[in-house]
């Protein structure tokens, strides 16, 4: 807990500047108002499908931004169609556009709309980065972005706040993402769960904005809830060099305040590091993995946007040619990056060596192209390596900063970029990047946008109808999983699933397809019969935030999930959607369910008002304990049937002020 | 019939420098020495598995060189994969590799491999382009290919020569398409069958060498077998600005000489022309579609592939904005002309304009992504527009020069380029390009190349054992078609399909699939116990040269097809991997077939041999007349089971020289 006289850290600071509700003591739920909203476009259609549903005549955050860059393959009409639905939604909700090409949501933000000390929710867990522009910045479940746009406050709990000081300045042929994977080789994927990372101290002046960014958006891959830099002299030079000086301000902790957690990190011991498949924490140093055969070397991506890190990569090969049977991939990050490139010469230096170049976007980064072969080492400077993440099963790919990648890519074979014969490149930012604003298209006034249908296909339908839940649930147990099962497990991704995700019922088909194949039929037969119920066992619903994971199994007829714990995430997006989550209290009952059971709750509403526990029935086999932990909040979205009923009915927090008709 | 003391023309001279055997009267059979070969990866897969079955150790054309254009997208494992293939193919079989990211085979080619007076196979249909530099280009299956790899022959049919004068010059904001748009518009899709184009005449002077690859490249649109153009300053201007002068030499019709067929297209008549939706002969002037929405300009491909295709549209869009909601799609053709424009300061006009850059590669032209929403207009360069070739069921797409598209793409709906506010800017061809050589991959000596494995997958498996035909023929009709069967309804193409082209056995259960969906299953029941056949209708194997739509169905037992005619192509296809065409003699015996009929032709060999028709019996229905055609080579094929076959068994014309083990 804090006091108004106690020096605040920046995290604190940005925090009581947007607290709505609650106390900023770590654990407790907290409401924070939100300043503006970034869609990508893979979840960024049930957004707006669920703004549709919600009624709303205008979104009230500002800037709230739509970008394209997930599904740009285009292999047949439903991207380009998704791209239309998008762009009709933002004319009518008062929505930036940022169609293909433009570049991936987060360093595009940053460029062009990124604010110093403001708010920030987005429909994509990398949405951390723009904390690199001193913004307090969220990743969430769409349909909590789609509440933020609403007016909604964003409900957390209040994190605990980990000042990591930097120290020294980068050693040659070291940057950035060395620096990240040093401290996911310290802590794992795990390592900041509920956490906001705050970096501090005298080794910053040494990380331009961009480098920061690096740092910002795979704090995500330590499992924190946001990471903060200060705003200072790099941040208002990033600013300027994009014409956006007037929106720069200092921002910084204050003098004598403290941290929950604390660590050091002294940049100039660093040495090049490289995380081993199939997971970013499995961090060693290059050397130790130096004459491995390499059959790709990726560049670009939210985990090494800047365009240093493109420039260093072409100085690096200019006058060489990459080695035979090796591609390198390079993928621009930004259309601002891409032609400030082009200006200054290096990507002349990039093509004439061999290099690939790819259009702007995420790509592959997220399975969208450049799928190595089974098995071959693909080197990439992107945040994750998950398997089969590069849309390859039985995929071979390691995490590492550019210069790694590059030197690996001229060698043939995992190569330290310090055994390169040459000076290493450091770059400088340049004083003006190539802008062009009129490449976005703004959101149009509100007379206008009022008469603006959305342009919907087969593709996007409108939202299901979700009842309340019943009080008296009798349910069959339709699903019995494992521990750990992802939101991956539940709602598959990749080019041959994802382009359906904007539709539930096109989407429906495919649920829990690697778990139970016929799960998807039986909870359709179950779903106008009162539905069903699935048991879960530990970190249910783990992995990315996908919406769709909770959406499409509770339009399917889901009511209730029963695990030993729940992702926190996944728990949410359940609440949202009107299903149920529920704890054992003794693991053991767990062992005595199996698919087919019959369960019965009664007097639902009346259990869950009377405190955090509940008791269960199933028939034959007795009665047993569940905790709901659930707030009064939270309670009323079940009674209503989820967010959007409970908005629609003119409950929400702010509802009149968010103009809901 | 030519004889030495009458004039040639310059496809004559060709032909002459290159015959091993007929008269060059058109219509009878010639067999072509062949001096340089080229593959692309979808068809080139088989082709290196047939070099694999002939048992081949080194590729006689030189050079030969495998292009990875096509299948870039890498959506999984499988594209990276049938790199890795191809590329050990080369290594084993002495041929060139380009990798991905190089460009498109036949602009490529022309940089870096086209020599005047050489002979060239390709397989693919618009290998014709290199007729751009007065070489003798023909696209034509993969098996002949391989066959012309081996060092065999290639057989044809001798084509009529047509020659077109071209006069006069272009006018401002016309260009090259406008002009073979004009031909498909006089003559069709058809127009040119059995032909080959040669253009001469004044108007030449005012047309650079990649101005003639769009003549050359789309004379396929009209059915050529090839087009010609002189080797003269333009093409010796070519060579210099890539450093391959030396590979110069000119080449013109001799004085007096004349042909077949005899056209005059007066350059400085044309205006800006446009194909309708869904053929490419569907021709009007621009002016006559002014206004109509547009939803995407596509600019590259094959069919505009040059430096100055590009340089236009960054000169028409520089200091502008595309209009918002048009997608304009830069697709470079080659790493020479992307790092050429970019030295040039074109690229950055156009990144800057807001236009979006792909890959280097056929991409969108052969429904490899930024395929279209339904409905919508999408402006191409390319050379086809047949329907779904977008990769969109229902497209709607034109095909004009890159001055209208990207006219267009500046107005928000189809634009006549003339209406545009700026002077023409006519764009002078560089003196020197950006040139690399080190990008491509030389053959191996013959003493490593023996050592190297071919890096075969489960996608890459040996090609199957094909039986002789037996003597007696008696199988089930297990399918009847209508007319105009294409070889994409035998064997389908795009995204979903295209990745297991290289697997006979992975590609068999798609064959038909929009024809019979259960044919496929059908014919596998046949496979092993006798076989069947297929009774089609008029032009029965029509459009693209796919071998695969032969190969697979001949693998799932086809032994013979009757129909009441063939395409060319398809029907080579067929009598090389050892299937029997027969055309009905009276057509009305076609409609007295049905599925499930048993099929006799007694003492089949005998027959064929005794002359151009036979007689066959279908059990309760009596016997019929069927006309084959055959020559002799055609029939000691199909006693051999087809052309591996009969390679293998060293009955190759060169076997010996080929070096076949």
């Amino acid at each position: 807990m804090t006091t108004s006289s106690t020096p605040l850290n920046l995290a604190q600071q940005l925090i009581r500047d947007h607290l709505v509700e609650g106390e900023m003591t770590p654990g407790s739920e907290i409401a924070l108002r939100i300043d503006q909203a970034l869609l990508q476009d893979v979840l960024g259609t049930l957004v707006m499908l669920e703004l549709e549903a919600m009624g709303l005549d205008r979104v009230k955050t500002q800037p709230s931004v739509q970008y394209i860059d997930h599904g740009l393959v285009q292999a047949d009409n439903l991207n380009a169609e998704t791209y239309l639905f998008l762009k009709s939604a933002c004319e009518r909700f008062g929505v930036w556009y940022s169609g293909p090409g433009n570049g991936i949501s987060h360093p595009v933000h940053m460029e062009h709309f990124g604010v110093p000390g403001q708010s920030i929710v987005g429909c994509d867990s990398h949405t951390t980065a723009a904390g690199s522009l001193g913004m307090l910045a969220i990743g969430a479940g769409g349909i909590e972005v789609a509440m933020a746009m609403a007016g909604e406050p964003l409900y957390l709990s209040m994190p605990e706040i980990w000042g990591i000081r930097l120290e020294g300045s980068l050693p040659d042929w070291v940057s950035a993402k060395d620096a990240v994977l040093e401290l996911l080789r310290r802590h794992g994927v795990a390592g900041a769960k509920n956490t906001i990372i705050e970096y501090h101290g005298p080794g910053l002046a040494n990380l331009s904005a961009m480098d920061r960014h690096v740092l910002a958006n795979m704090g995500t891959e330590m499992g924190a809830t946001a990471t903060v830099f200060p705003s200072d002299e790099e941040t208002r030079r990033f600013l300027a060099a994009r014409g956006r000086e007037a929106d720069w301000k200092p921002l910084a902790a204050e003098p004598g305040c403290s941290y929950d957690r604390e660590e050091v990190l002294d940049l100039s011991s660093l040495e090049p590091l490289i995380a081993l498949p199939s997971s970013p924490d499995k961090v060693v140093p290059v050397r130790e993995v130096v004459g491995e055969p390499l059959h790709q070397a990726y560049i670009g991506s939210s985990g090494n946007p800047g365009y240093r890190d493109f420039a260093v990569v072409a100085e690096m090969v200019r006058g060489r040619t990459v080695a035979d049977g090796v591609s390198l991939d390079i993928n621009p990050s930004s259309r601002q990056v891409l032609a400030t490139l082009i200006r200054d010469g290096y990507l002349a230096d990039l093509v004439a060596s061999g290099a690939r170049l790819h259009q702007t976007g995420c790509n592959g980064c997220i399975g969208m192209g450049q799928a190595p072969a089974v098995g071959r080492n693909s080197l990439r400077t992107v945040p994750r390596n998950f398997p089969g993440r590069s849309g390859t099963r039985e995929d071979s790919v390691f995490l590492c900063s550019p210069e790694t990648a590059a030197a690996s890519a001229l060698a043939g074979s995992i190569a330290d970029p310090r055994s390169l014969d040459m000076a290493y490149p450091r770059i400088a930012e340049p004083a003006q990047m190539v802008v062009n604003r009129d490449v976005f298209v703004a959101p149009l006034p509100l007379a206008e946008a009022r008469l603006k249908p959305l342009q919907k296909t087969d593709n996007t339908p409108a939202l299901p109808e979700l009842a309340a839940l019943p009080d008296t649930l009798e349910v069959p147990v339709l699903l019995v999983t494992g521990d750990n099962v992802s939101t991956d497990d539940i709602m598959p991704a990749g080019q041959r699933v994802m382009p359906y995700w904007s539709s539930v019922y096109a989407s429906a088909p495919f649920t829990f397809e690697a778990v139970d194949a016929d799960y998807a039929r039986r909870a359709e037969n179950t779903r106008t019969l009162g539905g069903h119920a699935i048991v879960g066992g530990h970190n249910y619903g783990q992995g990315s935030s996908r919406e769709n994971a909770a959406l499409v199994p509770r339009y399917l007829g889901l009511q209730a999930v029963l695990a030993k714990s729940f992702a926190r995430i996944h728990w949410q997006n359940l609440i949202c959607f009107g299903a149920l989550p529920l704890s054992f209290i003794d693991a053991q009952d767990y062992d005595r369910l199996e698919q087919g059971d019959s369960l019965v709750i009664h007097d639902l509403h009346a259990q869950l008002a009377a405190g955090a526990e509940l008791t269960a029935e199933v028939v034959g086999k007795g009665a047993f304990r569940l905790h709901h932990g659930l707030t009064p909040r939270q309670r009323e979205l079940l009674a209503c049937g989820g967010v959007i009923n409970h908005i629609r009915r003119g409950k929400g927090a702010s509802a009149g002020a968010a103009g809901i008709s």
